[in-house]
């Protein structure tokens, strides 16, 4: 690593401090919300409320709160003051937004597992099995997996509409990138495109805007800051392309002890991800073993280690930071926050799941 | 008809009238934002923009804009400037939001054919067959269908974020019940629920507030007339029963070359509709015939029409339409506009397609 982590813990800790204290009224927020509609709906009809469980369940389960964690610190860089609640609606929507795409996401990849539980769909369709209703117990479970994901998108909607007017243009750019570059994630992947432009587009737009960028953009403007926009946009698209990287190192490497989710997994979905692209344009071999490895992995596993694109990547994820950090450096960001920020870009790009 | 339909023409022209021009102006801003979004992002990448063809294409193909004009309608009723476009963004909203709908309804039904023209995951399942592209070809295309549906509802929020901020609570309310009202049919059709008192909450949640009730309120509201919602709700109520009846009476007994999809299509698809539940208590052959008609709906039919509950479902319609006109009798709306709302209640459980 060639970037240097601040060592004023002090001044780091206090920026720290006052985005955990936020984070955690983001959580109060939005379990009181999905409490409250849970209530109102248990009122209407005691069946009425199982997708407003799924989703409380996913959220329960855990989850890293990247995306709230990037808003309120871009909130509290840019000078928001940290006693007042503004930026909360803001952080519950991105969180809540962020359900739907793992909810929809998991459908479209046929995830048996998710933050260390079963996903939606499976689990409805399991009920469905073992209760003996009609129909297909796939399509049933597929069924409430879709309408789950579309109640967490309208319930996203509903607390941004709590936030300021200004900060819903930014919004509306967020989901909509995140929604087109899915798209062409799932058509990247059906094509075999290999082609290493594309693949850097899709982490960018789908893991640089949605996770880094735009959430650090809502926040700079809720605090009233929106020329923080150029700087938050240059660090957040480098730094979401490192993290989109390791996220594709641990999809493919990583323990599943660890991380949650099986290893070599992006192998079997033949995700045509920017680490398998690198691949692909390094060792042709990579390429012609990938359409039998939605059955065994192992031989691909072993070919991507003899690869050397591991090193690869690495390096790449290094340089990313590098320049992560560098795009903030003359930013008018005080300094123990200009620290945060550098020690977020660290956590997101050298994280173990 | 017991209702009498007013003879008072010239008046109700008038109101007519406005109502479609106004119209006219929401199918052109509705095609502008989507002709815009198609043009950004062309610009970014030809592969990107056929989610909005998809969603551009099912809006052109048809459909008959009853949400936009109920909520056109609202406003105009409720006292708002007919040259004023205030009005616009919400009806707009409310088109894309029923395009979400019916885009993952097709997805959850199978259903093959929509306004005439084959389904969104039909389309693209076929594109992925036809280009022998990898993965199964069902998958990509509800992959593809769910993201469709997921843009559509996002279009419909960026197109509400320009509503005024007075309608954004009846607009978070119409769009949760929305989500929860299909799921309940879901459940329905899957534990093969006879129950009549769920049915009708289904109708009425469904039909009722997503269809008439909350887009009159959304138009009332924008006028600045939210002390017309409890006649609205009455109205909205009665006639969106009659609607959802009479929607049931054509999937099952309809002329598909009027309709635009298949006769029996509820028998087919297990859908435990309103008509349904009421044969069933009417008629015990119904439930026992209902399981097998998946594969041929001809013997479930027949018993259908000797069951009588057609003449049963029509009165029903006649007095709900009936409920629905008196619901707004002493309403504080000017006469052309009580006279027009009875039109539209005619129209709407009346029609033949």
């Amino acid at each position: 690593v060639t970037v240097n982590v601040p060592q004023t813990l002090a001044q780091a800790t206090r920026a720290g401090h006052d985005r955990d204290r936020l984070l955690s009224l983001v959580d109060d927020k939005m379990h009181a919300f999905l409490s409250g509609e849970q209530a109102h709906w248990l009122a209407v009809d005691h069946r009425s409320t199982v997708l407003i469980d799924a989703v409380t369940q996913l959220i329960t389960a855990g989850g890293k709160r990247l995306r709230p964690a990037f808003c309120v610190s871009g909130y509290l860089a840019a000078g928001g003051d940290p006693s007042e609640d503004a930026i909360i609606p803001a952080a519950v929507a991105l969180e809540l937004l962020h359900a739907c795409a793992l909810i929809h996401d998991d459908v479209m990849d046929e995830s048996a597992l998710r933050r260390g539980t079963p996903t939606v769909h499976t689990r409805f369709a399991a009920e469905h099995g073992s209760e003996g209703w009609h129909g297909q117990s796939g399509r049933f479970g597929e069924s409430a997996a879709i309408l789950a994901g579309d109640l967490a998108l309208v319930y996203a909607d509903r607390l941004m509409a709590q936030a300021p007017p200004v900060a819903q243009a930014a919004w509306g750019e967020l989901k909509s990138e995140l929604i087109i570059g899915q798209w062409m994630d799932v058509l990247a992947a059906a094509r075999f495109a290999t082609d290493l432009e594309l693949a850097r587009w899709i982490a960018i737009v789908k893991s640089g805007r949605y996770t880094i960028h735009r959430p650090l953009v809502v926040g700079a403007i809720i605090a009233g800051r929106p020329e923080l926009t150029p700087a938050f946009e240059a660090y957040g698209t480098a730094v979401g392309e490192a993290f989109q990287l390791r996220d594709d190192l641990l999809n493919v490497f990583g323990d599943e002890n660890v991380t949650g989710k099986p290893g070599g997994l992006d192998l079997e979905q033949h995700k045509m991800t920017l680490l398998l692209t690198m691949a692909i344009n390094r060792d042709e071999r990579v390429g012609r073993l990938l359409p039998a490895a939605r059955d065994d992995s192992s031989g691909l596993l072993r070919v991507l280690a003899e690869s050397g694109v591991r090193d690869d990547v690495e390096k790449h994820i290094d340089a990313l930071v590098e320049r992560g950090c560098a795009a903030i450096a003359d930013a008018p960001l005080s300094t123990e926050w200009h620290d945060e920020l550098i020690i977020m870009a660290h956590k997101v790009a050298y994280r173990d799941k």
